[in-house]
């Protein structure tokens, strides 16, 4: 017996050039059985003999969103530095009143594990809701071996609790901790952490902020090395703030994704293309500051499959993967099914993962219906959740 | 007994000079009854003798929103539009293509008024969710005597029908009907349309769009003074496109809002804070074109009293105030604080509705719990809704 069919859709969105109209999707096992015209799949999977039928009439039905870049971990909150911000404070002005993301490495190697495992089951349940049915979550608010394992302990418990599929992320590159000098630091993740965080056994991937003030391209190079010698992929926060050679870097080490690129070259892209890197954006981050977005044309212009992301974190209180792709849209100037695929397929690549990220058989039974009747709802529709329904390995996980 | 006390809120929010810490709200008979520190009101109002008592520790409590500018009531929706700009088409593109509001305005004429009234009472639903508590909602696509009068019966009737309050405009003067000139067009709406709207009681306000190449300032004063003389209250859509004189019509005629306000100058500022008119602004439009926002700084240095709302129509698929308030911020530089009293006091001034909008005693006991311990979170917190509870005229309609 077929375990769920979600038929009579509007629309299937498989990718930007595959869009099945009066479509159905039937799933077994978790995994996706049957793609198509919807006559067709029902003949085949009667929504009568499944154990769940959907009847997505009038509605959408798409891959769920993969959400490759968030720092969901943590403590606190910075809803105060946000609004000194808008009263005309500087950046400055607030690390030097001790905000910024020191303070909430203050806050999370304070807070107890079952603290921290509360607020990111409360982050997963609202990331959920919107569409989200695999999230990449990182470390990198210990800034010490101990916090950085204790909170990769912590994204992987909250996995294994949670419908959401979370991909853990070792950030001990993430900032200079209090009192350290740069190149010392990385010495330290490099040697200490990197082989701590392999022995633990839980990330997957190793990233490191590479920017004006953090940590150097080769700086960077020493943790992402380190990384790729004790089995961490390399990921990059490159060319955000200013434009220092991270997506090069990137390039160089093979890393799996270059995020943020604001200040890339079309040099940079072509470079990220042909290593086989994919460009990750975060619209978020730049709307927040009231900042310029990141341009994606020299990374279409090279033919990159590009990726967007919420960068939720507390200097970017946004969860929901719909405003990402509405940014992506109103913000970048990406097509509705363009954007879309960039939060499905992109993150999905983002992470390593080709078993997601699209409606294909074989491929994972993550999938979201929609409000309205085509994928273009999604960015259409800002200021409110498009998301009706959410299916996670063949189940319904949310439904409103 | 007292009928509904909140209590141990970190933040009751009254207005930007006025937040209560470890506040509460007693309510009785639909007016709220006390307000203050939670230790004196729960001493006269204890939430155990309370038929509902709510613990709002760790959340703020605000006042209701109040969506002062909605074309909530449509058929139809206009996301391909959405999507054809984004490949680059232009709005000449798309009125040729039969787009734009008079797309609308034939789907609301040819819709059953059954139709039109499920449509805005599930939008009303979201708005609620999102913690609106009033709003507005314009005709303005029928452009036709029966269909004006229509759209404003299935608005009377969405107000009785559902706990948010529903203020009624009639906007005949919306656009200037296909085949029609709008000289001639605006003395229909004059001399026909606005007797027939009076003779109906039901609208509360008459409403022009001001604006090159639909009414001129003759036209559009034509269409308010009637109105006037009508007992419709003036409001104006003002210099959103271009400098018209719009506000300063809005002035002449004591209009109870002018809104859009673009390209408002600092004059305009200060005749309409002269005059009494409330300003309104929509960022979500400009949003969701990648326009420009309005300045507040003239209106704020004019000293008058700022409304925002969503300005929520096919064109501008934004139904949650949560949202404005974050635009109010990151794109218009408005401070958390000045940006919720324009949600909520500001709203109700641009409704002339005195009742509302504040948290004292004696005002109409419409509240919001959110997730987050300040009214700061309202705009941090966004792409995700940070409304907990819904409370109006003292009963809690919606609560997650
Ligand atoms: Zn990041
Ligand atoms: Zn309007």
């Amino acid at each position: 017996m077929t375990r769920t069919v979600l038929y009579d859709a509007s629309e299937v969105f498989c990718g930007p050039d595959e869009r099945i109209e009066d479509g159905a999707v039937a799933v077994d096992d978790g995994r996706i059985v049957a793609v198509g015209p919807s006559d067709a799949v029902t003949r085949e999977h009667p929504p009568e003999n499944a154990e769940t039928a959907i009847d997505a009439s009038g509605r959408a039905v798409l891959p769920g969103f993969v959400d490759a870049h968030t720092h969901a971990l943590f403590a606190g909150d910075r809803a105060d530095e946000f609004a000194a911000k808008l009263r005309g404070e500087s950046y400055q002005d607030i690390l030097v009143a001790g905000g910024g993301i020191l303070r909430t490495v203050r806050a999370v190697r304070e807070a107890r594990s079952e603290e921290l495992l509360a607020n990111l089951r409360s982050h997963l349940d609202v990331m959920l809701a919107h569409g989200t049915t695999t999230v990449e979550v990182k470390s990198g608010y210990g800034l010490d071996t101990e916090t950085e394992l204790r909170m990769l302990d912590v994204v992987a418990r909250a996995d294994d609790a949670h419908p959401v599929d979370v991909v853990p992320t070792f950030m001990g590159a993430h900032a200079v901790p209090e009192g350290r000098e740069a190149g010392a630091y990385a010495t330290e993740v490099a040697t200490e952490q990197v082989p701590a965080v392999a022995e633990q056994g839980v990330a997957e991937f190793c990233d490191v902020f590479c920017e004006e003030g953090v940590f150097t391209v080769e700086q960077s190079r020493e943790v992402l090395e380190a990384g790729l010698d004790h089995g961490l992929a390399p990921k990059v926060h490159a060319e955000e703030l200013a434009h220092v050679g991270g997506a090069r870097l990137a390039a160089e080490v093979g890393a799996t994704s270059a995020d943020h690129l604001l200040h890339a070259t079309r040099e940079d892209a072509a470079a990220l293309a042909d290593a086989g890197v994919t460009p990750v954006f975060l619209p978020g981050t730049a709307f927040g500051l009231g900042a310029e977005y990141a341009d994606p044309d020299p990374f279409v212009a090279a033919d990159a499959p590009v990726a967007v992301a919420t960068d939720f974190n507390p200097n970017c209180y946004a969860r929901g993967m719909g405003f990402a792709v509405t940014l992506a849209c109103v913000g970048m100037g990406m097509t509705p099914a363009d954007a879309v695929a960039a939060a499905t397929r992109g993150g999905a690549r983002a992470l390593g993962r080709d078993d997601r990220g699209t409606l294909e058989p074989g491929a994972r039974a993550d999938l979201v219906v929609v409000e309205g009747p085509s994928h273009v709802h999604v960015p259409y529709t800002f200021g409110t959740n498009a998301v009706d329904v959410v299916v996670k390995d063949g189940e319904v996980v949310h439904a409103r």
